[in-house]
C-alpha cells in the first residue's frame, strides 16, 4: 500500500468509540485522507510513504474545532476588560466597530485569528462576524477548514442596511463556496434578541433547503431571558423552538441559563450547545450545565467566544477549563473527565457543525485534519497518560505539527502559509486606530 | 551611579500602590537589589552597568509568589484525575506514598518542580511537604527563593515517627537555615484533622518565639468543616482560634467554606489565605470568595497546590483562573480585574509569606526577583495595555529571563542552575516505579 505519508507519534487519540489511548501506531495520509490507523512496526512492513514523520514523545490527535469564535474581533483583544457585559458592549465594542469594522479590519483580524488558531492546534472554526466573505477567503487562503456564518440581525450595519440584505449577501456567499473542500457557509443570525420573528422564520426555511446549520447565541445571560420573557412572552428558546429552529441543526452558543425540561428538549432534538467556558467567565455570564447536559445526552462542543472577551483562541486552554470547571459546577471531581473533554473539542464540535463525517476523529476516510504536541517538556513530565496531560499540563507552545486535509500548515511549530511578521504588524496598526482615546 | 546590570523593557508592572503600567523605563540592579526604577533615558544618561538587557516587547513583572504547593508531588502529576477527592488520596496518593517517598523521590520531585517553576516565572515557593530539607537544598542549589514548612501530622510515617518528632526535625532545618538569602523556614502543619490539638498548641507557641508563618490547609472542603463539628464540636477556623493560631502569620491555603462572619474575623485577626482555584476546581472542592476576602480586607494570595490535583505548577495559568472565576462567582465582571490577579500573584504572596519587605514589587531596595515576558507573539497582539495580556492571554512560554536576587536563572527560556535533561530523566524514571498496575 502507498502513502503520501506516514506519522509515527508516541501517543495516538483517536477519539474513538472506546476513548483508546494507543501507542507506537502510525497513521497513513493519502490524498489529503486517512488511509489506515495500525501498529507501527505493521507500517513500516506495508506502507511505503514519499514522507514519513517519526515523532518520539508526541501525542497525535485530532484536530481542535472551535465551535463558535468571532474571529476578526482579535484585533479588539483586551481593548476593554473586567467591566460589566452591558458597559463593555455599549461603551466600548459596539463603538469601536461602528467606528471602524470594514472589509480590511476583518481581513487583518480573521488572519491574526486563523494565525494563533493554527498554531494552536485549532484546524476548523465556526464564525460569526461581519463581512464573512473576507473571513472565508482569509480561512481558504490559509488552508484552514470553517463553518462561515451568513451573519443577520435587524439593525443595519456599513455591512448590510437590514435583514433582507444580510440574507441576500450570505446566500451569495453560500453559492460561491458550493463545493469547496474547506468552507461551508451556514446560517449565523446574531441572537434571538437581535432578529425578529420573520427573518428568523425565513432562515428556518433556508436553512431546511440548503441543509445547513444555524449558528445562534442563546441563553447567554440571565438578563437575556428575562427580556425575552417580558417582549415575547416566553424564554428565547421556547421563542426558537415555536419557529421551529430547535433540531439537529440548531447550534446553540453558550447557554448559561437552562432548566431541566429544556435540557430535555435540546436532546429529544437534537440539538447542539456550544459550551464557551471562558467567555462566560469573563463576562460573569452564568455558567452552563456541561455534565447534566452530557447526561441527558445533548451533544456539547466547544468554543473560545472572540478573542475580545476571553482573551485568546486557545482550544487547548479551553477544554482545560471547560473540564476543571464542569467539576466545580457539578460538584463531583469524576465530571467531565479528560476523554470527555478532549472528544468535545474535537468530534462533538465536528457533530456540532455537521461534520462529523468528514472531520473530529481519527479514522480511515476523515480528512487528515491532525495535530501532533510535543510531550517532552518538563511541564508535562513524567507521563502516565497521555490525554491526562494533554487536558490538564500542556501548553499550546507544545503544538509542533499541524495538518489540514493533508497538507502541512504548521511545521515545528511555524506556519507554512502566513506570513507572521506581515500579520502581526497588520495588527500593531490596527492597536494605535482602536486605541480609547 | 553604578549597577550591575539595567533592565529596558517596554512595559514595567511594578506592582505599586497605583497598580501603575510603565512605559520606557528601565530598572538597575546591584549587589542582588533593585537600585532605581526610572525613565528609560535619565537610566541611560545617569548610570553605568556592567551588562544591560535591552528587552523590546517585553513586559517586567516581579517574580511570581506560588503560596501554596507540594513540590515534590510533581512526580504524581497525572497518576490519578477525575476521581473523588477521597477515591483520589485513599487509593491512589496515600498509596504511593507510604510505598514511595524517600529523600530520593522527594529530591528528584522538588527538581522537577523548581525547574518548571522558574522556566514559568515563579521565583518563590511556600511548600509543605515530607523530607522538607531535600526541598530547601534543592531551592537553595538551584538558586530558588522558598519558604519551606516544617511538616507536621500526626500519623508516623517514613520520615518522622509522630508529632514531637515532627518538630524536632523541623527546629534543626530552621536552625540550619537561619540567616540564609532565600531559604526560610516556617511552620507547616498538614490540616486541623490531621494535627491533634496539643501539637498545634505547640506550634503556636514556637511559632511566636520564632516569628515564622503557620500553613495549614483549612476549610478545603464542605466535608472537612462537617466533620471537625461532629469531632471537635466546632469549625476548624473556630477551633485554631481557639488555639490562638489565628493571627498575621496564618497562612491559610484553599478557604472554599466561608460564612461572613469567618470572613470579618480573617481580616480582623490579620491572617493570610492563599487561594488555589484550579485545585479547588479539579477536585470540585468549592469555590473560594475571592470578591467578598478582598472587599473586607483579607490579604489573598495565589498558589497552584500540587502538580498531583491541578496538573502543573503554572502560576501565570493560575493567575487567569483566579481571575476569571472571580467573576463568575461573584456574578461580577468587574471582580478582580488583571491588576489585581497580577496583585495576588506577587505582592500578597509576598505578604503572606512574611517576605513582603523583601520581595513582591519592583522597589528600591527590595529584591531583584524579576520576571521578563515576550508579548510580540501572535497570541498576546494587537496590544492595548501589558497588564491585561500577562493576565488574560500570556502563556508561560513567553517568560524568557527570570532573576532572583539579581542572578539569572532563566537565560533565553533555558534554565542557568538545572540541568533539564538530567531533571527530566530523574522524573521519567519515577513514573516507571510509580505507575498504577
Amino acid at each position: 500500500m502507498h502513502a503520501d505519508f506516514l506519522i509515527f507519534p508516541q501517543w495516538l487519540l483517536p477519539v474513538d468509540a472506546q476513548d483508546r489511548e494507543l501507542r507506537d501506531h502510525a497513521v497513513a495520509v493519502a490524498d489529503g485522507r486517512i488511509l489506515a490507523v495500525l501498529p507501527a512496526p505493521e507500517a513500516r512492513r506495508s506502507i511505503t510513504a514519499a514522507r514519513v514523520h517519526e515523532l518520539p514523545g508526541h501525542v497525535l490527535i485530532p484536530g481542535l474545532v472551535n465551535a463558535h469564535t468571532h474571529a476578526a474581533m482579535t484585533l479588539m483583544r483586551g481593548l476593554a476588560d473586567d467591566l460589566p457585559l452591558m458597559t463593555w458592549l455599549h461603551d466600548y465594542i459596539w463603538p469601536t466597530e461602528t467606528r471602524r469594522v470594514d472589509p480590511r479590519f476583518v481581513g487583518d483580524g480573521s488572519r491574526l485569528a486563523v494565525l494563533e488558531m493554527l498554531r494552536g492546534g485549532v484546524t476548523c472554526f465556526n464564525d460569526m462576524y461581519f463581512y464573512p466573505e473576507v473571513t472565508a477567503q482569509v480561512a481558504a487562503d490559509a488552508g484552514m477548514r470553517a463553518l462561515i456564518g451568513m451573519i443577520v440581525v435587524d439593525l443595519p450595519t456599513g455591512y448590510a442596511d437590514g435583514a433582507d440584505a444580510y440574507i441576500a449577501k450570505g446566500l451569495a456567499l453560500h453559492a460561491h463556496y458550493r463545493g469547496h473542500p474547506l468552507i461551508r457557509i451556514g446560517f449565523a443570525p446574531h441572537s434571538p434578541y437581535a432578529v425578529s420573528d420573520a427573518p428568523l422564520e425565513r432562515i428556518r426555511t433556508l436553512a431546511d433547503e440548503l441543509e445547513v446549520p444555524v449558528h445562534i447565541h442563546l441563553h447567554e445571560t440571565r438578563d437575556e431571558v428575562v427580556a425575552s420573557l417580558r417582549d415575547h412572552g416566553a424564554r428565547p428558546l421556547a421563542r426558537l423552538e415555536a419557529l421551529g429552529l430547535v433540531g439537529p441543526g440548531l447550534v446553540a452558543a453558550h447557554m448559561t441559563q437552562l432548566d431541566d425540561a429544556e435540557i430535555e428538549r435540546l436532546a429529544a432534538a437534537g440539538a447542539h450547545v456550544v459550551h464557551c467556558p471562558e467567555s462566560n467567565l469573563k463576562l460573569a455570564s452564568g455558567f452552563c450545565p456541561v455534565a447534566r447536559l452530557l447526561a441527558a445526552g445533548v451533544n456539547v462542543a466547544l468554543g473560545t467566544d472572540g478573542a475580545a472577551s476571553n482573551n485568546d483562541l486557545d482550544l487547548l486552554a479551553e477544554m482545560r477549563t471547560a473540564a476543571l470547571l464542569a467539576k466545580g459546577v457539578a460538584g463531583s471531581a469524576a465530571a467531565l473527565p479528560a476523554a470527555a473533554a478532549l472528544r468535545m473539542a474535537t468530534l462533538n464540535g465536528a457533530h456540532a457543525l455537521g461534520l462529523e463525517r468528514e472531520i473530529g476523529s481519527i479514522e480511515p476516510g476523515k480528512a487528515a485534519d491532525l495535530v501532533a504536541l510535543d510531550l517532552r517538556d518538563a511541564n508535562t513530565q513524567p507521563l502516565y497518560r497521555a490525554v491526562s496531560h494533554l487536558v490538564y499540563a500542556a501548553g499550546r507552545h507544545q503544538v509542533r505539527q499541524v495538518w489540514v486535509q493533508g497538507r502541512q500548515v504548521i511545521r515545528d511549530g511555524a506556519p507554512t502559509s502566513l506570513d507572521q511578521d506581515a500579520v502581526i504588524a497588520a495588527a500593531q496598526g490596527w492597536a494605535q486606530r482602536l486605541a480609547p482615546a
